[in-house]
């Protein structure tokens, strides 16, 4: 290219500041395009630690970081904090709340909400975990729980409320049993004088034969041992009928519970369907191999919000990873075209997804994981568990305070981050 | 006494956990009573901090800490977490939401609320600082209007965006305005592409004289120079005639506004109606020199609630170490009667405060002190007040994190805790 050429940088919208957003913005070189990036967060989430902040082992500060103390110095670099409401393809544009954004590129990374499968009375009793709100809402519900029972007289109400049940055996679902099972046995337990939080029931409902069903069989095994030690009742086989005050069961059974915490299924957000594009039952848009949209190169539909078989013909999972991955491909695959070398003879590469591994965790020192033909367990897959979430975790400060509360906790046991917020003001518990 | 006497122990009830009831907690032992302390919230809360929350500078989990947390294994020990909603004085009684507590000694401890002067529609446009929720709705608040800002093409609302006012030029409206000053200028002037923050205005409204009423003269002066320095608007002799969704002074001035904060008036909890007693313009109980309710030797107010002229003749101020001052005294006196002392000739003590000098921080490095008859202004009063606050906050964990992050702030300026959470589904901003 000669020197002296200075065409307008192209503009590349990005949607959605989660791990495959981020991932695209930090693999793409500043000076080639103009990016504007929005969200309608002003927070990129550390999700697979929000967990830790419904448990109350972590405070929400802890796993976000402002989008702006990220990419605020960084020339040629907008950051919008606005819901999108259309993409008009045709038009390439984006319209928001305040605005709209034309786009020579556009990344959809919008990533998923939470689904009830058709239920969607059901959200107001479990609560599912894809936001902080999410986290900070079913923190505030369980803690709350514990200050009623404990001056609760009614046996049956004190009973529903240090119940909790979790719906879904999948790795969030594994998680959140394991820690409540932790919260209410190392840590409530010295807090409260008229009831024994050591005696809380914490239920994990799976409708499929094991837990951690994507993981190999010795390891979902492994991961039911762990958590029934832990002290969670794992009922596998066991599909949820109706969810209330309290949770029935296939055959009829019932569980009261003021704590239902909504771990089973994830669609993508209803964006995707503006993409006019094929989706799958979850509402993912089923993508290119290069994951652009049909007839729409200029398009690309990553993570959680699309869906692929990839060119060694496996799906790639609805995990950060996956979608970090996605966004460095197109990346990639973006500066090539932007320089000129979208002629080149093989064309656009087909994306291949690379499996590092996967891990579990399950409590304190318990922990499953998987990295190609070896499988670990217990103590060992928690350290490789907590090394790997240390070292992803975007921004020092984060890092340190999360490893202080952590080293902190596992030492004694006891949680900082029980602080109910919004408690009287915020939305009332369903049982009062 | 003989060791075989075994009467049952007296019970104390202890409403409010803020500085006055967990001084009067932490210094009555053990054994000699059983004490159930109740609250509306769950934590304890280290309020000179508040503003710290409200400016992003700390996170919500980093001032306060769980009640049980600090009580849980002691004995002899109940905490309630409830709403206290009437109090029984001739049944010796106090009840709550969930149901009532039969006290031999009561301690009402119960605080303040933020007061509008008898304009309670001002709330709505304009926050006080009493509570974490409080902090949290305007940190959401003034992050949300400079991202509405980043996007608005009409120059006036983007100026009201871009305008914070702080009603009120006492300690808590000084530190907030030097905060927020502070917080545009060296913190979101890196983040924002098409607003400078540093431009943004941040104007603190006092109806006296001068900033810092209650201080001497040179420091109030000092406080208003380090004030203006850090590129605050100070108008003192500004009486503030309404607010909706900006600010009218007298004389009919208008300032428009997204971000108004009203650090003005204070007064005492509701509940203070119910002790019966004659209160002061602030609704604040006057009790005996004791501390005790006129006609109610068994029951006691202390902190926000109550108000006294103490035996040097000094109304006790305000502020924290008033509130525990108060509280020490009461559970010394306590201690001497439940033992069988209090037929000592002297009768009950009279409280006197104990003036350990004052200081309001107004920013990094910038601060006023007063101790005894020695004044201290800028770093050296900054530093003063930055390791009496380090000391007094009540948890480990917290110390080390604030420390962690003030340091890192410190030399960064960079503030980690400017996560909006409840954005989107939280209470809507007036000016949108």
């Amino acid at each position: 290219m000669s020197p002296h050429r200075q065409p307008p940088l192209p503009h590349i919208v990005v949607i959605g500041a989660g791990f495959g957003g981020m991932a695209f913005c930090q693999d793409f070189p500043a000076k080639l395009a103009r990016i504007t990036l929005i969200d309608r967060q002003n927070h990129h989430l550390f999700q697979p630690l929000l967990y830790q902040v419904a448990a109350a082992g972590l405070s929400a500060v802890d796993i976000a970081q402002p989008v702006r103390a990220i990419f605020g110095a960084r020339p040629n670099f907008d950051v919008i904090m606005a819901e999108v409401t259309g993409i008009d393809l045709a038009a390439r544009c984006v319209r928001h709340a305040q605005g709209e954004l034309t786009y020579d590129y556009l990344v959809v990374a919008a990533g998923g909400v939470t689904s009830y499968f058709g239920h969607p009375e059901w959200e107001q009793f479990a609560p599912g975990l894809k936001t902080l709100d999410d986290a900070l809402l079913i923190r505030r519900r369980i803690l709350m729980a514990f200050e009623r029972a404990e001056i609760e007289t009614d046996a049956a109400k004190r009973d529903a409320a240090m119940t909790i049940v979790v719906v879904g055996g999948g790795p969030t679902g594994v998680e959140l049993a394991g820690t409540f099972a932790e919260l209410t046995r190392t840590v409530l337990v010295r807090d409260f004088d008229h009831i024994d939080p050591s005696k809380a029931r914490v239920i994990l409902l799976e409708g499929s034969p094991r837990v951690l069903a994507v993981y190999p069989p010795d390891l979902s095994a492994s991961a039911q041992r762990q958590l029934e030690h832990l002290g969670v009742e794992v009922h596998t086989n066991t599909r949820v009928e109706s969810i209330s005050e309290g949770v029935v069961v296939a055959g009829g059974q019932s569980i009261r519970s003021d704590n239902i915490v909504w771990g089973a299924g994830v669609a993508a957000v209803p964006l995707a369907k503006q993409l006019g594009t094929e989706t799958d039952r979850a509402g993912r848009v089923k993508v290119l191999p290069d994951l652009s949209l049909p007839g729409h190169p200029e398009v690309f539909a990553i993570g959680d919000i699309s869906t692929l078989v990839d060119a060694k013909g496996v799906t790639v999972p609805g995990i950060a990873p996956g979608a970090m991955q996605e966004g460095a491909h197109v990346a990639k695959l973006l500066v090539r075209e932007i320089r000129g070398e979208k002629f080149a003879p093989v064309g656009r590469a087909a994306f291949a997804y690379f499996d590092k591994g996967t891990m579990a965790t399950i409590g304190r020192s318990a922990a499953v994981a998987q990295v190609g033909r070896f499988h670990f367990s217990g103590f060992p897959a928690w350290i490789a568990w907590l090394g790997v979430h240390l070292l992803f975790l975007v921004s020092f400060r984060s890092k340190l305070s999360v490893l202080i509360q952590w080293t902190y906790s596992y030492f004694t046991y006891k949680r900082g981050a029980r602080v109910i917020t919004g408690a009287m003001g915020g939305p009332p518990s369903h049982s009062a």
